[in-house]
């Protein structure tokens, strides 16, 4: 699928094809709604007001974010539901910016440990509604998160701190480390929060929230217990979504645009360096990113403002001027990159949205 | 070295000794004076208006920027003496930009090919003053320029389209590979700049500009034809920087502060990931990162808001709520992160500045 680039382009830019965007938004909300869970998407992946109020009024139960910085642009947006999937640790500046967001909004905050669920408490204390938090499960990644035995534990701790303990929640992001993990990352999410949420109702807690979270497997752990997915990157697609088997070639949103600024024998320059598609890489992707008109291409190398693209040998390039679409390898971080997107229809720009809570990262 | 962070910072955040900075700068103006080589730091490494002209104050003889953007936003702060070592492509919108630039300001611009120099020609048609431009040469990293002996081919076409030809530049680039390769590198360039220069004097061009450009080659490509050196990391310094034996660890001057969020048997979780700290990695590093006061923890994974730090099998960790010091592995892209730096004398806050030109990456 090579798509088609406004003339006249600044780059590097991101492109973004607003149909796909719409069509992306519609199928995950049908996916989840046809499996009965909610869909709470992340919105890390986008940061734009705009596009989680396409997702809420697609029919969205509420947002997830993944810092304080997020949530306060979504809740400045008039965003109400709010789901911090983070273990904040509401201590210095972070406490007021906390009790801040409570104050305003329907917040709940992700917890997995004593200490988080205290400070969490004394950033709330004396407010007027009891602040709710999810207790972060690990389900195989080993990142955050405590093994489902261990959530009363926690629950505990918030309870007698003052919180309402919502529910748990876990992100399978072991399912990013080859395709051939995606289905049993899945089946890890179902059975880590079927066995969290049954301590937590033995130990004497409702758990109306079990939450799921990635979109390689939003479908397939969207079952069971689970009652709600927090998929993000299905919005805009990449590289790695596709390579995952997460979405379809054609589901990919959003484009760098890049123009070849040097051309050599079996290599050509391009103007997307490493502060626009970043150094993501993954173990079953070769090179930084894919140039769909340019298959045989692999960006083989970034600096900060060249990526280095080698071809076959004898293969011909690009001329210079010209001006490429690249599929970036993860989106999130490269979004993250730019203070706009360049939305276009059937090719051609109809606006420029800001990245509104760009650089918004704690 | 263990940094001193300030008390009750939000993390994350850039803190910045502003005298090791100073000492920096003062630092590297004086080892290329006493070489008789001009200093033109490359300023994409802070974006910062404040701290270029921090640089000319201390007696450089001019900047570098890798971008329009860079440029726009420095001399819109006045800065008059601005070389874009980058192969413009002005085309389109960056046409007009260019033209604007080269009215405002003294500009130079790289060229590396017939194309690039005819579209530089088009972009300043009718102006003033003739436009600069400096021939961008390959001394081995293989990214852009040509070869030495190529360079009057490209400047030929330059002076046809009404150019003027001021020399030639090269980045040893190829020292960043590994410590073993920053000598020879340095001695690439030197090797490759005074081959270039001569085949431009043959052909009749007169050459007052043969610019070398790396922080790992600064000290050692000073000499011979060359006259002026670009290094830009030095400014701040990173663990690159220190593996490659261009800094002392003394020396680094900007820290990622960040909070211990979560910690598990063997591991702990900060919160400064992907969006903080980069995927930026060396084959000669382990991680992403070092952190200065657990010096055998390796930060081994990193998701957008989540580095996650292993420790060997015993070794205690800090506990959750701890603010710590991760010096990055490559400073440059890490700040372009940021909108602001948190600028300390003696670990106390004095200032933030803000990146000016964060984002401005084209």
């Amino acid at each position: 699928v090579i798509p088609t680039l406004p003339a006249a382009i600044d780059t590097p830019a991101l492109v973004v094809d607003l149909e796909i965007v719409e069509a992306n938004i519609e199928r995950m909300q049908r996916e989840l709604a046809s499996r009965g869970v909610a869909l709470r998407p992340h919105t890390k992946t986008h940061k734009i007001v705009r596009l989680a109020r396409m997702q809420l009024d697609a029919g969205a139960a509420g947002i997830t974010v993944g810092t304080l910085g997020e949530a306060e642009v979504m809740v400045s947006g008039g965003i109400r539901d709010v789901f911090v999937a983070y273990p904040v640790i509401a201590i210095g500046p972070k406490a007021g910016r906390l009790r801040d967001l409570h104050d305003r909004a329907e917040l709940i905050v992700g917890v997995d440990s004593a200490e988080g669920a205290r400070a969490l408490s004394a950033a709330v204390a004396g407010a007027s509604g009891q602040l709710r938090v999810a207790v972060e499960i690990d389900s195989g990644q080993a990142r955050t998160g405590v093994a489902p035995a261990d959530a009363p534990d926690i629950a505990r701790v918030a309870r007698d701190a003052g919180l309402e303990v919502a529910g748990v929640f876990t992100h399978g992001g072991h399912a990013y480390a080859a395709p051939e993990r995606v289905a049993s990352a899945a089946a890890d999410e179902v059975a880590s929060l079927a066995e969290a949420a049954a301590a937590l109702r033995a130990a004497g807690f409702e758990t109306p929230m079990v939450s799921a979270g990635s979109t390689p497997t939003a479908l397939l752990s969207a079952t069971g217990a689970v009652t709600e997915h927090r998929p993000g990157t299905y919005v805009f697609g990449d590289r790695q979504q596709v390579a995952l088997g997460a979405i379809r070639p054609q589901a990919v949103a959003l484009h760098v645009a890049a123009t070849v600024v040097s051309a050599h024998e079996g290599r050509f320059v391009i103007d997307a360096g490493a502060k626009t598609l970043t150094k993501d890489i993954a173990p079953y992707l070769p090179g930084y990113g894919a140039i769909p008109a340019w298959p045989n291409a692999m960006i083989e190398r970034l600096s900060d403002y060249h990526g280095v693209v080698t071809l076959p040998h004898g293969e011909p390039g690009p001329q210079v001027g010209d001006v490429i679409a690249v599929v970036p390898n993860h989106v999130c971080p490269v979004v993250n990159e730019f203070d706009t997107l360049l939305i276009v229809r059937e090719g051609r720009p109809v606006d420029r949205w800001p990245v509104d809570a760009r650089g918004r990262n704690g």
